[in-house]
């Protein structure tokens, strides 16, 4: 058995009505600053449900509802400046990864000086290290897809480097996962944002530095998105599969702080950084069966406990997971997407390939056998229509 | 599915040779108290390899070696004394559960006016409430089976009462599980040791805390037990058998601290809380069969997966359950153990039964169908040989 570590020191409250947990949470006194997006998390109240519960706790609050997805560097400075001058205590981040993501990034600038971007590394990142703790980030994710609630982990586009940071002071102090805030999510996007955890999970599972614990998280995550995930794409009002998707996205959260993402990560980021009308999710969908025939003789047994754990009971060959994935993607109704739909040429993928290289390279140092730039290049082809 | 928290904040680092992460452990300025039993810990160089990671570190250290099997308030205050006067800053606790317990309820009485008898709840425990952080305490397990390296709990004797404490204060700040260091545990005490983790493993699936993530982490543990513990036992030197061993341990403290132990745990702790010299597995293991068939009505569906994870693939009634643990035992030459063998005698199971109920009472309350004290006898009687 290899040596490995175990961090997750976040606090988690898991379930519906999980919110009002906020009311009694360990929290400096003062202010906080609720980081949102600008219309659901309003009008579907779960803003006004995070501020009610916090106010019982003796906190006021102050509202920045302007995180765009794949959110910026600019607007993480206006919020950190924001946050400074109104010298909120702590954050929220309430939404999906965007403004989760955005919270981190924020609380860390607000305690410490320089930009967020000085602390990231890779693309034009300073790879500076953060000396002060940042303040404590209240994550409250109403989508199943990132699992940035359980990890570390920022993504954060600077022009067309749209890079993934965090280190051991941008773990949520505490979060709120909270099954009942994902209800509305559309059927489109909860494919899309499932299939983001199923693929943390998997990349996870595979990488070179998978251990035991990961491992187990890993397995499971994929065995609920197996079983649940179409439910929740055809009747987002099932309460126990939009449960078991909440709770297979945390666990691939783990997934994130006990493993790591791999190339396949990279080589989206890099897609959706110069197409960023291109979610996430979808452009996970398109490449993945290309990128993970990569790994048959690498990680034939693992890819084939991942078939088992997605549901094929009686797989036996590596080629059983792409097979999984394929009916995973027909019963969620993504099987359609195209590459092409999304403005993407055949003419750029030297460019993405460098790009991915350029700015999250460290990944594919991960993937249990080397991808070149040449196959990254051919997986892009092979994935394109 | 029902709410649930998930809080196991230690970074844990695993392996052998982990030992060595100690010197760039961030802790405070300052001297470390090493809290450790009398022999095996010095003689076997376990001493010296914690004193030289952390002077690589920067950190002096102090020993404190009179720690006893079932510790007890009176080692705790002499100790705390001397962490006291040292002016220490941080806290090793070397060694089984005596050892790691003992460093928790010292870390606590160093920063906190009071004794740990106040922070108790239960029998004559004051149940006041902790108010200062501890100094940070590092666990270095030598044995597989509390698991205090990765939950907050200590167990500590005052007279004949043995009674189990901890909360969110209460957590290593860092654990190393190195089986390197548990590679001379003789045969009869690993197998004690492993049947301790195993039951807290069991006892956190079934107990009506349990939730998704304790209920994995009990369901690994006990495969990775029924898997490589009697190895373990029969060839102590078997480096894979000993570092499964040593894992399962771990992931059944995450399951103390994510779910909880139940009865079982009450009674053995009355048990040898009048009879010291009866090893705490060992107590569990005479116990065991006559306390699990309490749960065939309530809890036969998960009597059955504990069977399938014990290695009975093909089981499919409560029954198995039994049947593997007496094959465990069995296989791991645990099978004789008599309680007469501890001077147990039957007139004294009314007082077994109320120092149980009086002391961890709480534990009954967290099994899924209620034991009455007639119960507790019945099963003691039951039992007896």
């Amino acid at each position: 058995m290899d040596n490995f570590k175990f961090y997750m020191p976040t606090r988690i409250f898991f379930g519906p009505g999980s919110v009002k947990k906020l009311s009694r949470a360990k929290l400096p006194e003062g202010k906080g600053l609720i980081i949102t997006g600008g219309t659901s998390t309003t009008r579907l109240g779960y803003v006004g449900k995070v501020a009610e519960a916090l106010r019982e706790g003796g906190h006021d609050t102050l509202v920045y509802n302007k995180v765009q997805p794949n959110p910026t560097i600019e607007g993480v400075r206006e919020c950190a400046k924001l946050c400074r001058e109104e010298n909120c205590s702590f954050i929220v981040g309430l939404g999906g990864g965007s403004s989760i993501d955005t919270a981190k990034a924020v609380s860390i600038m607000a305690t410490n000086e320089g930009d967020w971007w000085d602390y990231i590394v890779g693309g034009t990142g300073k790879g500076q290290k953060i000396k002060n703790d940042g303040l404590p980030v209240i994550a409250v994710t109403t989508t199943a897809g990132t699992g940035t609630e359980a990890d570390p982990f920022t993504v954060i586009s600077n022009g067309e480097q749209k890079i993934g940071g965090g280190t051991d002071k941008t773990f949520p102090f505490l979060s709120i996962v909270d099954p009942d805030f994902m209800m509305t999510v559309p059927p489109h996007l909860t494919a899309y944002q499932g299939f983001d955890a199923l693929f943390h999970a998997c990349e996870g599972y595979i990488a070179t530095c998978a251990n035991p614990i990961s491992e187990m998280f890993s397995l499971r995550a994929v065995e609920l998105i197996g079983a649940s995930l179409p439910t929740a794409v055809h009747d987002g009002g099932d309460k126990p599969a939009r449960g078991n998707v909440a709770l297979a996205n945390t666990l691939a959260g783990f997934v994130e702080s006990l493993s790591s993402c791999t190339g396949e990560h990279a080589i989206e980021h890099a897609l959706s950084a110069f197409h960023p009308e291109l979610p996430h999710g979808a452009g996970l969908i398109v490449i993945s069966k290309a990128y993970w025939k990569h790994f048959f003789q690498s990680s034939g047994d693992k890819l084939v406990a991942l078939a088992r754990a997605l549901g094929k009971t009686d797989a036996s060959e590596p080629q059983h997971f792409i097979d999984a994935l394929g009916d995973l993607m027909k019963n969620c109704e993504v099987a359609h997407l195209r590459m092409s739909g999304y403005g993407i040429v055949p003419e750029d993928f030297g460019k993405i390939a460098d790009n991915a290289r350029d700015t999250m390279g460290g990944l594919f140092r991960l993937d249990p056998a080397p991808l070149s730039r040449e196959d990254i290049i051919d997986i892009l082809r092979e994935s394109y229509q």
